[in-house]
Order: C-alpha cells, then structure tokens, then sequence
C-alpha cells in the first residue's frame, strides 16, 4: 500500500527524485495504460485515463506534458509510446528478476500469473521448506529449497523478494534475504519486518485497501 | 492501488470528507496497528509508527491529536483504542459481508487467510462456475454456483465484493453485481471495468506498488 507514502510531502527522500506524488501518479496511469494494452487499445484520451484513475485529466495533462509531448488533440495518446516513456522516467525500463518464497495458494497463484510479468519482472525461482512441494512444479518452475536461496540470489542478480509465507516465517526470512543483497521486499505476509534502511519493504494490505475504498462508501 | 488517489488533492469527493491524503495516513496507521497487535504488542510510539509507515512522526503525531489524546508521553499509544478509533473515524467499525468470485489459487488464498477478517470484513460466499469446484470446501465455505449470486448478494446485504476471476469473465461479472446491488468491487484482474459513478472500483496492482517501490531503489 505505497499509497500513504505517496501522501507523505514530508518524506526525506522527495528532494532528489521525483515528487512522490509524481511518481504515485505515473505508476498509476502506467497500470491503466498496461490494461488498456492487453485489451487491445492503441490510444487513451486524458478524459478515459481520469476516469480509471480518478486524477482529473488537466492533472493528468500536466503531468505528462511535463515530460515531453505525447498527446495529439483529439486522437488521444500513443499508448506503447507513454508505456515506455513512463518506464524511462521511473527508472524501470528493464527487467527484474524476482524471487518468490512460499509456494501454497498465494505462492501458485502469483508464479502463474503474469501481472508482473506484464511490467517487466520474471519470477526466476519459487522456494519452499515443504518436502512436499520441493521438486514440484508451479508454472514452469520446479519449486527449490530454501538451502538455495543464497546461490539464486547471487546467480540470478535477484533485487526484489516476493514473501509468500505465514507471518510466523517473515522475519528470519527477510533477515536471510537482506544479508543475501535483496533491497526490496514485497511482503504478503502480515508480519512487520524489520530491515535496516537500505532495503525497501512493501506490504500488500488488501484489507486496509478495501476499508479506505469503503470509506468513500460509507462515509 | 488507492495510493493515487490519496494523491489527487484535485478529487471533487474530498471537499465533504475527511482530505484524502488523512484518511489514506489513517487507513496506513491501521493496517500498522493491526499487524502490531496481532505481534502481541499493547503500545507503540509514533516513532515505531513512522518506521513502518513511512510518514514521519511529527505528521502523525498531528493527525492523531486532532481526533482527541490517544497518546501518552513516554508510553505511546494504547493499540487497542487506536485502531477501534481510526475505524470510527473512518466509519468502518461495522462488519462487512463480502463475496468473493473466483475459486481458483487466488481465491482459495484469499478465503482462508484472515487478512479480511482483521479488519472486519466476512466472507459470506464463494463463486465459481467451474462444475469442479462448486460444492466443494474452500475453509468453511461451500463453493456455491455463480447462479445464486443475487439470492446471496439480498440476503447477506452484501455490498463488497472481491473478483478473483480471469479478465475476460471481468465485466460480465461486474455488470451483474453493478444490477445486484454491489457498491464496492476490490478487482484482482486486469481488466479496465466500467461501471456508474456511484460503485467504487478498486484494482490491486502488485506490480506497479513493485515498480513504486523499486523506484526509490533504482532512482
């Protein structure tokens, strides 16, 4: 849930990067962009990106005028051409490799998916303690063990952690993965992690998601 | 990924609500204090708060002592009557029945975790049209038939509802809930939906909270 920080003006690390509110944004336009890809469009108008994005269009217009010229009035913009732009400005034009650790339910369903596919990251290995599912295959992995953890990080240049795994597991397991090189972690599980400030930990909160949009409901 | 719209102090929404950067802080501090609690611990300070969040703690300090004295010098702030504050404040003390379409690894995962019912969200029904699974167990549900959608929807008042479904079955899906009632839908597919203004479409987006994260890595 990046979204708080990006609400934080008073976040240290605004100064030399990009506003984190900018970066919120084109995070989000790039989300809608790559569903409107996969979904056949070739061009958006600011108007339909407000609308899945609730940014206003003149915000929108605004941001992205700022980084050069896309739109075309009345034809809308090239959506390939912003995808990558997009990807330039935050950095992130080229692929990640991913490791993800857990290989139950959660586990299977994110390794067989492709929405990280989709932006550039590949699910390189799948770790599991459980004997019974070492060996097995997710996807077109073969799911290893955790004794293996440390040669796939170092061989497979793996930044970013995905933790699929009960709470009760979370923490010797970022532990292991920040003395491994990892610097950012997304974390499904509920527990809070401790790491030293280097790395990144992102917590997938659904829940909280869902009471914030209820919010707007109910109140 | 409400993150964005936390961002847009341009929202026509904000102006008889709570600004939309407080109540995303809020829903942030909540989701601390849930994970904290259910680690054991009583009290927190607001610096521990600003480790995990990510909003510093004099920003927090200031968002909590505007809805009365919750802190106390020296001991930090009693967990327990914060968060049952903060869901006051954001009007989701209530329960919430949800149904949740999709039996697949996903939905599995999301039925049997209690990441909903923290946060006091019940899942009331499970969907799917897959001969297979309708009937069978995930936790203690019943997979029902998608047939029996608005029968459940009526009679468990149920206004959210979370899709863990393919994109290409999506809209069909929303269109049905939009006509049953369903006034939140928190997506897990990648498929843009369209739905009236008054339902509030909520689309996790893992990989782009990935791309965010990485950013500040990468930048």
């Amino acid at each position: 849930m990046t979204i708080y920080e990006a609400s934080g003006e008073d976040s240290e690390r605004a100064a030399d990067k990009l506003a984190l509110g900018v970066a919120a944004r084109l995070s989000r336009y790039l989300q809608v962009l790559t569903q409107a890809r996969k979904m056949g469009k070739e061009t958006i108008s600011s108007q339909e990106l407000a609308d899945y994005t609730h940014v206003n269009s003149t915000q929108i217009r605004r941001d992205l005028s700022g980084f050069g010229k896309f739109g075309k009035r009345g034809v809308g913009y090239n959506i390939d051409s912003l995808v990558a732009q997009i990807r330039k400005i935050l950095h992130t034009s080229g692929q990640q490799n991913i490791a993800l650790f857990g290989a139950g339910h959660l586990g299977t369903a994110i390794a067989t998916s492709d929405i990280f596919a989709d932006h550039g990251f590949r699910v390189v290995a799948v770790f599991d303690v459980d004997r019974d599912k070492v060996g097995s295959r997710i996807g077109n992995l073969s799911v290893r063990h955790y004794r293996e953890l440390r040669e796939v990080i170092d061989d497979e240049e793996v930044v970013v952690a995905v933790l699929a795994v009960p709470a009760s597991a979370a923490q010797t397991l970022a532990d292991d993965l920040v003395e491994a090189g990892v610097k950012v972690i997304f974390n499904y599980s509920e527990a809070l992690l401790q790491v030293p400030p280097e790395v990144t930990v992102h917590t997938s909160s659904p829940a909280v998601d869902l009471l914030y949009a209820l919010y707007f409901y109910l109140a």
